[in-house]
């Protein structure tokens, strides 16, 4: 069995060592890359991901993974190798599933989908991606059925980034939600509308990149194991444990885009750089979910990150290195511009309050397109309609309203969006634990420190990477299933006493 | 055959593929990976090497190419598709030679035996190195025993560098380049020395980075498809034709350093820029031999840019990005710096004349070590005696002697240095038949433009890529043999005048 589990690790190894390549030609592609490198980069690529697909659904690895599993089950099931043993069984499972040619249609058809997007966008046309979004739609459908057994279509969709999460389950927790959110904005766009204008000057380049970067240094963003360099979509990407970047875009007339998202990336990235390195070069060395990765960067950039403790903390600093700017702008002006809450048509631009309003509709979206119980060509009127009647305003067209998002137009329809508002939520609950046992944390950051926060993330969430699933770590950290109370809790409060509430 | 030929250069794509994104985790290894990336990154290289290779010795590969045979010998022999399979079977033919077994054994002892140098130099200890060089002439006599029927043992081992050029052959050249490089380095010293005091100031790294990047763009260095970035090594490295980067190392107390050995990158990377972009992708999208590379990085570094001529054009602008170290100083003090020739121990910091001298002592030590006329243990002996013979010096210790150059504590005894002196021949050989063509060329250098001489080499060298061996472009181009008259009579007419011989 020594020799098989070897044999195991050693064929896991080079799936992932393909797999690191190919994130680093990406990175290159997005960072440094000269534009003449382009045709031959996406090849490169594409050959690298379908060599380590050969490899993930070979059928000696399904072997193995056969007569190992009566080691797994003699082993402690929380031991590294039986959660290596389990895991990497669900990923062949689900590797062997899809056939190859399906997998090719699918890549083929959403590199055209893209294309199309790409130019219908700018030029505010629904009706040239809606034979492409139909179509979507049909091989998502299809997909999914390569999973048979499932209470809803999505769910075997959503099990690709959230494993374990279920349509139903997440609706309910959605609404949920969103019946606490849709008054909660009306209440704030009720009040008079904070001033954020201080945001709005010129900064230079390298001053916001040289402020971010100490931040999240302070943090606990670890550069000998990692970098910051310019792209123009932020991303964070992961060649070993011991080499997690993060990538920043500036913008000199908005201060807030480039440092919210630097602490953003660095929280995903110190989830990665936090995984047990005995782990590293398995498929147990990577975050656990979608929402759970998410709930790293929504922790770092917005309960800490736009929290009044750290500006405490930070915005004599930030004073100091713009002078010009924020000299006569004084703390509590700040804190709020930076918390405006707004009635606004993009998603990636919305704040804390009214994000997750855009991403439910989303989620709600996608599930009746699978259901068949909307069809595409209603889909920008429903958009319309429902954004309405959740965010009190109507986008003038489908340029800022259906076609803003690249997800349906480049990937599935289903298991896209619901990760970014539970990761929200997961935020709060895991902030929340952390406070439990650690009540001196919120005074550390006014100190900013931030060790201990640091260090109980890495103990309870981080070093576990994938060994539990993300209901199964939620139930370790908070004692209970995910639950919506505390990140309610904390969006009152802190709204509540931002706006007058 | 259509398919066939169809089916070979996508097997020969694939095999591309992983060794260009070999290629990029190298370039990235030297550039910007953090330090706690090493680890996985030496064994990321390693696994899409092996599969590299696995698919060069592929018998399927070799079956498509047994099956091609016909086609490509029914084929005008200068077409891309005959070339291609014959550069092809060339390859594979030499790759199945060599067993696995051996392959992994050998680099297993070059990685044992770096470590060993690394340590050793510093530390001035032959006797460290001693064992492993020994092992690696063995080595490298085993693998030139895998080619048998050879004139002479490290024929094998230069093919893989300079195909189909042979000891023998170099080695007359070599001797004759010698008995006229002795003499003229003996009358040039015999001279008062130049003083090239004016390179040892203090130039800010940006800055010499900027004034060399300006250089190479006029040059004809595609910065579209290509960039520049700091490396500890300079080097070149291609991903594709439309992707050749190279990478350069600043001394602010030196200027020389960067600015020449920019133009000597450029020079290989124009050439693989000016491969026909039909060739990219397969094995013919390189330089034919290390000796034509060679002769183009020497030719833009040295012909062109330590030429009298080039710096009537660009002295003026150096003086006007570096003021304060360069105005008091005159063009003739600064060419008579940049070309000072001098009995150093060094060959990387080796001027242009005496340079050779360092390159023949190593080519011939290497071929008696081969022929086992020399033994290791009196290596660091013998190679003091032949250095005071040819350069007027002998080293004083070994770490400035024979632990100087990594080449042999990490790589094969034999087939290494005669790359570096039949480019500098060469360099002067294709130059003097681009300007028997356009006897303009020296004119518009002095002008600052390159575009006809640039012309002439895409149009005469770099197009070609691999299609033609070194002998059958050297033939094409000047119509005859390597030759080493116009090398020589470039030396002594420069030098001449510039030592007032």
């Amino acid at each position: 069995m020594e020799t098989k589990l070897k044999e195991l690790k050693m064929q896991l190894l080079e799936i992932d060592d393909l797999e690191s390549a190919a994130a680093l030609l990406s990175w290159d592609q997005n960072t440094y890359m000269p534009p003449g490198g382009a045709p031959a980069r996406g090849r490169q690529m594409a050959t690298l991901q379908r060599l380590a697909h050969e490899k993930s659904t070979d059928p000696a690895l399904g072997k193995l993974l056969d007569d190992l599993q009566p080691y797994a089950e003699s082993l402690p099931p929380d031991s590294n190798d039986a959660c290596l043993i389990r895991v990497a069984r669900r990923d062949y499972e689900r590797a062997v599933r899809v056939p190859p040619s399906f997998v090719a249609q699918f890549s083929e058809h959403t590199s055209a989908s893209f294309q199309v997007w790409k130019a219908a966008r700018p030029e505010n046309d629904f009706s040239q991606v809606q034979p492409y979004l139909e179509k979507t739609v049909d091989l998502s459908r299809q997909l999914a059925d390569f999973f048979p057994g499932y209470e809803h279509i999505a769910d075997p969709l959503i099990d690709f980034a959230d494993y374990g999460m279920k349509a139903s389950t997440i609706r309910a927790i959605f609404a949920d939600l969103r019946e606490q959110l849709v008054p909660l904005v009306q209440a704030i766009t009720d009040q008079p509308p904070a001033d954020d204008s201080c945001l709005r000057q010129t900064f230079p380049a390298a001053d916001q990149l040289a402020f971010g970067l100490q931040v999240i240094h302070r943090f606990g963003y670890d550069l000998t194991r990692g970098r910051q360099d310019q792209a123009p979509h932020p991303f964070t990407t992961e060649f070993s444990v011991g080499d997690v970047r993060i990538t920043t875009r500036v913008r000199e007339n908005n201060l807030g885009d480039a440092l919210f998202s630097t602490m953003h990336e660095a929280g995903h990235a110190m989830y990665e750089q936090g995984v047990n390195p005995e782990l590293d070069g398995t498929p147990l060395a990577q975050g656990t979910s979608s929402g759970v990765h998410e709930s790293q960067s929504r922790l770092w950039e917005n309960l800490v990150g736009r929290s009044r403790g750290f500006w405490r903390f930070f915005y004599p600093q930030l004073q100091d290195q713009f002078p010009d700017q924020l000299k006569h702008v004084d703390l509590d002006t700040f804190y709020r511009a930076i918390n405006k809450v707004e009635r606004s048509l993009i998603r990636t631009d919305a704040d804390e309050v009214t994000y997750n309003l855009h991403v439910l509709l989303r989620f709600d979206l996608e599930l009746r397109l699978l259901e068949g119980q909307l069809a595409v060509r209603d889909l920008p009127e429903v958009w319309r309609e429902r954004f309405q009647a959740d965010l009190g305003i109507a986008p003038p067209d489908d340029q800022d309203g259906v076609l803003q998002d690249v997800h349906w137009y480049a990937g599935t329809v289903g298991g896209m969006f619901q990760g970014y508002t539970l990761g929200n939520i997961l935020s709060a609950q895991f902030f929340d634990a952390a406070l439990h046992t650690h009540p001196e944390i919120p005074a550390e950051i006014e100190q900013g420190q931030f060790d201990t926060l640091h260090g109980w993330m890495r103990e309870n969430i981080y070093r576990h990477g994938r060994k539990y699933t993300a209901s199964e770590l939620i139930e370790r950290v908070t004692g209970g299933p995910l639950d919506i109370e505390p990140y309610v809790r904390y969006l009152q409060e802190k709204y509540g006493e931002l706006y007058h509430l």
